[in-house]
């Protein structure tokens, strides 16, 4: 049995620890811990972004942010992090923190839920298939959805 | 030259009513004219959706989201949607919306955008990567990033 929670402001530097370490792990760049605690800080103060802890203490890390829905009175949820420590994996810490990412996102009104995950990281793709996400049209698995990015 | 400009609360009724035809056309199912506008109008008002309309009448639509970032001071920029009426279309109406988007979201310190396109939709992927955006790490074109989904 996993302990899932919300983090506090009081967690931000156990959360920008554990994204400082994913960026690291996958060789993404990362502002360093001393900033991302910071930002993780006000974030999470201002309620303008929703992370989940997994672990007592945390050994796995989730963040959401939500934004209003245009086709419906509630919102829709993007989670654009899900990270749990190398040696804590398949230990079902993920999956605990992606029901109470989808509970509490169901408990705030929003309809759906979308995430960006690349091509190669199969494990990745089957974990949140097995969640019930799905990349493509449910009606055509030919028309996959990519998700497309550009620096400004 | 393509007039583009910010829609305010007053151009509800415009907004919804291209969005509507926009489901109507792909065969998506829209709540209809009446409720988008209210949601529409309800959204700009409170600064939580930002609008672009292209053509004077307006004859194009663009729905912009912006989240903070998480590494660094900014924010992120999602195209929700973007649309021009049928017999419009080809006329660079979406590449001046487009050119609009991308300027409004640097200058409220935006570090990049984000799209979701569907893999059949040739011509629209073509668009978007003329104008930049990439559905692939740069350097490994084979690593595509997909947009992960499911209702909640």
């Amino acid at each position: 049995m996993t302990t899932v929670r919300l983090a506090t402001p009081d967690d931000a530097e156990t959360v920008a620890r554990m994204l400082h370490d994913f960026n690291e792990e996958f060789g993404t760049p990362t502002p360093g811990v001393e900033f991302l605690t910071t930002r993780c800080r006000e974030l999470i103060d201002a309620e303008e972004m929703t992370v989940v802890l997994g672990g007592d203490p945390p050994v796995g890390v989730g963040v959401l942010f939500f934004r209003p829905s245009l086709w419906s009175r509630g919102e829709e949820a993007y989670l654009a992090e899900l990270y749990v420590v190398p040696d804590r994996r398949d230990d079902g810490i993920g999956g605990a923190m992606m029901a109470t990412a989808m509970d509490l996102s169901r408990e705030r009104g929003a309809t759906d839920m979308q995430i960006g995950v690349d091509e190669p990281d199969v494990d990745t793709r089957r974990f949140y298939e097995r969640l019930g996400f799905r990349n493509h049209d449910p009606e055509d698995p030919t028309a996959r959805m990519f998700f497309y990015e550009r620096e400004l």
